[in-house]
């Protein structure tokens, strides 16, 4: 009568196959005007992301869009290429992020995700720690957002085989 | 003919009024279910940030925002609250960003902004670099998400007073 002795799905990734030095692609995201100015106008209303005469004069040189949305567009080649297949439990944080270049409407951004450490919890044997490198790049090879953080997986149901 | 000779209008904060130590006051925000689930669907479509049933067998224990969408939303803070009013030159990246407790649906969010330094860039002396702590917190005063991260901002244009 309910769902709790319901097995869950089997996933693809589970902490077990976050081995150190592997390498994930992310897929491509077009990144377009219409989109940078409606994530601009919402959450980083400042002039350079939203009007081009504005962004001509700033460091930018033309309408750039905001970290947040770099950021938000990431997770979201993350989730579809890996994590929404995998025993994601959720991150405590981030670090070392790097808007290293500008991304301006009319980019097309490709990713790569690198494993770079990975271990159980002691606290909870159950869940595994995975300190990933998350690097963005545009059409023209360019990185242009680097960070990297840990996420919490469970392990493999099957991990004694 | 042309606007480049229109002096630009005062701002309320350039480079000189981050002085370590201050604290702004970041204002309010409430975090709306229907926010909470419109950043998700786009941005971080994982199960724990779309579907209430899946969210209460998560460490979330009941549906939360996504942190990219807290994070969004304290960006959203800064513009209305003194970036706005600024000579902000954007930001090259965030240091220690924790997603230190879950931000629920219906939660209201507070945040305060503390200089930590300050300096002039060294290759751009009409450019100075401030580094600040963001501390967002609930309406429980917990403590929900830090960060912190160097600002670039202009110089105030009657510096020598």
């Amino acid at each position: 009568m309910n769902d709790t002795a319901t097995p869950a799905a089997p996933k693809r990734f589970y902490w077990e196959d976050f081995t150190p030095g592997r390498l994930i692609p992310l897929g491509r995201i077009a990144v377009t005007r219409e989109q940078v100015l409606e994530f601009a106008g919402r959450f980083d209303p400042q002039p350079f992301h939203l009007d081009d005469a504005a962004a001509e004069h700033s460091l930018f040189g033309r309408l750039a869009a905001s970290g947040w949305h770099t950021c938000a567009m990431t997770m979201r080649l993350m989730c579809d290429t890996y994590l929404n297949d995998s025993s994601s439990l959720g991150s405590p944080g981030i670090d070392n992020l790097r808007w290293l270049k500008p991304v301006y409407p009319g980019d097309t951004l490709g990713g790569e995700m690198e494993v770079l450490e990975a271990r159980v919890m002691n606290s909870r044997p159950q869940v595994g720690l995975v300190l990933s490198r998350w690097r963005m790049f545009n059409q023209d090879g360019v990185d242009v957002m680097t960070m990297q953080g840990w996420g919490m997986f469970g392990r493999r149901p099957d991990a004694s085989t």
